[in-house]
């Protein structure tokens, strides 16, 4: 299975951001991918004001043009996060989509990113977020995918729901606080808690940003060694995964049947 | 509170093993340690013919000359482990003692280790002991201690039952496979999971043994940050922790409230 992580700028123009999407995407599916992950927020900045102004209903142009992406690619597609309008609430929301362009599963952000720390990162996610509820598993012809969206990461009771997964992508953006301190290695501690490849998906580095995304998009294998990683700059990361690695590290570190 | 990993050699004759531990631990009271933590069977060698031999009830040579170790250093005990027998079973066993000697919690290491990994390590620790049930915590006047033994760590969801722990004190053994795979990962991933200070205390390497410990004691601040590592050699660490960093970093990344 090959799986491309688009690490792209995002800025400030919609529409200039849903063509960047989906121009990477098909240059990720000309070079291999059956499966492409963008990253939280791909389609509008990380603030407030920004989250207001372009959330939408399933069904309006972000999901449009993700169904679209699926399509002109052939591949799966898990489509990063968007701000999703749902009644009254709004929700930090991953669209996922087979090669037909079918929605096949949803993940809203479970556990929203509430951080102080002192002379570093401030921000209260939860301000403009209702939290979801639950794991989001799919299946695939390459084996169980598990996504969650960045802040869920640290919770492996959480991760730990989502039952038989191969591979477990997360859209995510942590900051130049969090990111050097627990990036690697939340991506290693889960792929091997789990013995699951992982696979983390983050927006380009604009020191410009309100919000300076990290970088650095990560694939661990189930054993827990980076195969993987981008630095700060826009990158496509086109990995291989094999799912036999996974039954081989079960085999081998039996902690699934204790 | 200033704690001592003693990464002591470990070799065939228990009551040489019996009057290293007492002799290091002695070294690090004086020079400061209020709690003291030995490795895994430190007091006999990793394989079944020396569990077999060296078993014994609680009350017998090795729990005794813990309670001495207790009295004579002034400070908090956890004992390693040694294989406990108990009625027809045995155990691998870690004995816990106060300043004055008494014994204060017990802890029978709850996932056994059962690996086979090919090209490195085989071992079935399940032929010589019995799972122990449940977690183990105890309250000292510097805070929480959780203690588990070596294997037990990989599983998060054990671990997260250790309720309000400030400091997880890990008695272990892993070898020269397992030990440059996830040793340094697993210790900084539980501590940024529970945002505790973890500590791993091992026997020192002893290339000529049958199962090679890979040592490399290791002591992680709740930011997820190395504190002290030791090497292959025997050593003892003496690590100042400070609770209130435990209670920094919750306020900061508040993910115990969620």
């Amino acid at each position: 299975m090959n799986i491309a992580l688009i690490q792209m700028k995002v800025g400030a123009d919609r529409d200039e951001n849903l063509a960047r999407a989906a121009s990477l995407s098909l240059y990720a599916s000309e070079n291999g991918a059956q499966m492409i992950v963008l990253p939280e927020m791909f389609c509008c900045e990380y603030r407030r004001s920004a989250f207001l102004t372009y959330a939408e209903r399933e069904g309006g142009e972000v999901t449009r043009s993700l169904e679209r992406i699926a399509k002109h690619t052939g591949a799966y597609l898990i489509g990063g996060s968007m701000p999703e309008r749902d009644g009254d609430a709004l929700y930090n929301t991953c669209f996922i989509y087979d090669p037909s362009g079918n929605r096949i599963a949803r993940h809203r952000k479970a556990h929203l990113f509430d951080v102080d720390i002192k002379g570093g990162q401030r921000y209260r996610e939860s301000d403009s977020f209702s939290a979801g509820e639950g794991v989001t598993v799919f299946d695939t012809p390459f084996g169980r995918f598990g996504v969650c969206i960045c802040f869920d990461i640290r919770f492996p009771q959480f991760i730990h729901q989502m039952k038989d997964m191969d591979f477990l992508a997360v859209p995510a953006a942590f900051n130049m606080t969090t990111g050097p301190l627990h990036w690697e290695l939340l991506f290693r501690a889960r792929a091997v808690d789990e013995q699951i490849f992982t696979f983390g998906c983050a927006p380009a580095r604009d020191e410009a940003s309100s919000y300076v995304s990290y970088g650095n998009s990560i694939a661990v294998s189930p054993w827990g060694r980076v195969i993987a990683s981008a630095g700060a700059e826009e990158a496509v990361l086109i990995v291989s995964a094999d799912p036999a690695e996974v039954r081989e590290v079960r085999a081998q570190i039996p902690i699934g049947k204790v």
